[in-house]
């Protein structure tokens, strides 16, 4: 497969809102595992994305990927969630919490088929605060 | 009135989310003027506040304040935006948008009264996103 | 002219390269005044401006500018320097140093008469690198 | 006095130890007021100062002060501090407790007879941790 | 053992004191070896622990762990370290030195039996100053 | 070999101006390709390193190595791209473009057989600006 010693790391953004919560749980076991997280009205959080994509170096242009056919991509993935209430509005945080570890997921599921090839998906870092984060890689 | 050239800062975290709405605009001229921001299931931040108090430094502790008193009245002020949704549950924000230059003066006029003396409220920053910040001080 | 107690401060970014030089210096002073920044081939930075500006914060909108008025003006001014030499493609770093003075004054300059009233320009901040950064207000 | 619009910050950075004390105080008190800061074998801080001069900027090196030049006043007051239990070592801080509040105070007298004119001290900031900044300006 | 492909990684906060010395060592080595760290009054820095757990993503609650429930471990770890003279008053450090690399050794040998199954410990960074770290992992 | 378990990551800096070109490429591919990037008079970037180095921890000191003979090796490296038009002063860059790919694979094999022994090279993380960085490790 030749040389892939290199990833390209690039930092996304996005604002949403969510709200942890099960339906199976009773309101006193969802207050007390989710605490303020549990608010019906949700909060939110602006949320950084580290997306790497690894990949052999063209000897032609230097590049494991070109940074506009990266972004190209990732604005079109991550415009979805950007502004939302995720827990409402993203078909796929209806059915499992819209937690930094399934958000991690969620993305690592959208970007394995949509990075151009030579260049593949690599690893998804993704914060929530700045005390927070979620590392995500199959 | 003393010595009077220092300024204590101190970072407070909350995280919350909101809507930018007018009701006396249309549909569409809330659209045109807050564009995403205007979603209705709303969006979300980790704002940032940096609080500062000015007075003297007291000698006999080296001190403008206790750091553990100052934490003791922003966690009250703080914490009511905590994880909430501001335009629904802070009464406030019912009646102004809960922009980032409105969460700034909401704050100042919170603290203005309640940094213990002789320290006086002296600014507020308040950061939205990682690329944008708002300073209130009257 | 009623209330005008905020600042929104938005944080821009442009790479450029540049030598600082004086025609008038020898080369022995030249490299004793600028050291390394002399060098002829040039040398760049990632510069990131934080661009504030002040007004009344609207009734109807909470806002003192709306941000996308403001990036257009900014993109605008700031695209002019992107991927630039500076001391050799933008006419005013031919007659004066591009310092990390002279640039924010030079944005200063620019933007004075840009901003849409009635917001206006309060303060310029230019990092040139971690550990450095120029103010400039007239 | 000409053009003094813009001024020049540059960030220097020392580690020390100090304990929070006062001799005068009983030990209750001084726990109470000090609490963990009283530790009597102390504990540290990665201190960073901002460092800010103001003065014209000259027309034939675009610059207000040579970086070199201030960095060679600031090592030598910087270093005085660096690697060092201040309330033990540093005359200054056996009198006047090594808080924040006093270590900026302490930066500023020290500061304000060496910056070489035309340029002037303007302002310093020290952070104590990531959480807490210090402003001082006589 | 199902699906471990997410990390959640939690930033916590320390302020310590410290020493380096060899007693083995003449005076002259020890100040050639570690040089300005071996001043014998101390110095201190501000430590942040980037704390990374693995484990499999809960279907009830989206999460690996609890946040507070890793709050609860960590507090409790990290406390005993804090605003402490760590090679005189922590008795680990008594016998090895309280360098970053041992300091990062010592936080996974107290979490490593700490963290609530079915999370595990992943990994430890700790920043001693914003130029270093030391990352460890058995 | 012992207790491998810890890495020292130290960050360094340098600036430096480049421009991304293929002499091969028509200009219209070239800017096609390239963008901004591929101005001839170049443009220019704040560059962070962190080298990351691995060993054992010597029960001696405490360490992996010692910073500053670390930093001895890392600052003659780095001070020949500092203040350089890379893909013109630098020979290497004139054969293969200055791309965050291979300046951070040209860190690795310049550092690869300078790191003193028992440590050894570990990992090159290089930060072009602060939404980019590349990671490079054979």
């Amino acid at each position: 497969m030749g040389e892939e010693n290199c990833t390209l790391t690039r930092i996304y953004y996005f604002s949403a809102a969510h709200r942890l919560h099960n339906d199976k749980f009773s309101d006193k076991k969802n207050k007390k595992i989710f605490g303020k997280c549990n608010n019906p009205k949700g909060h939110g959080h602006d949320y950084y994305v580290e997306l790497s994509v690894k990949g052999a170096i063209s000897p032609d242009t230097g590049m494991i990927i070109n940074i506009e056919d990266l972004d190209g991509v990732a604005f079109k993935i991550i415009d979805k969630l950007d502004h939302k209430r995720l827990d409402v509005e993203i078909e796929y945080f209806t059915k499992v919490n819209a937690s930094g570890e399934n958000i991690a997921k969620y993305l690592w599921k959208r970007f394995i088929d949509e990075i151009p090839s030579p260049a593949f998906l690599f690893h998804i870092r993704l914060w929530e605060t700045s005390e927070n984060f979620f590392d995500y890689k199959e």
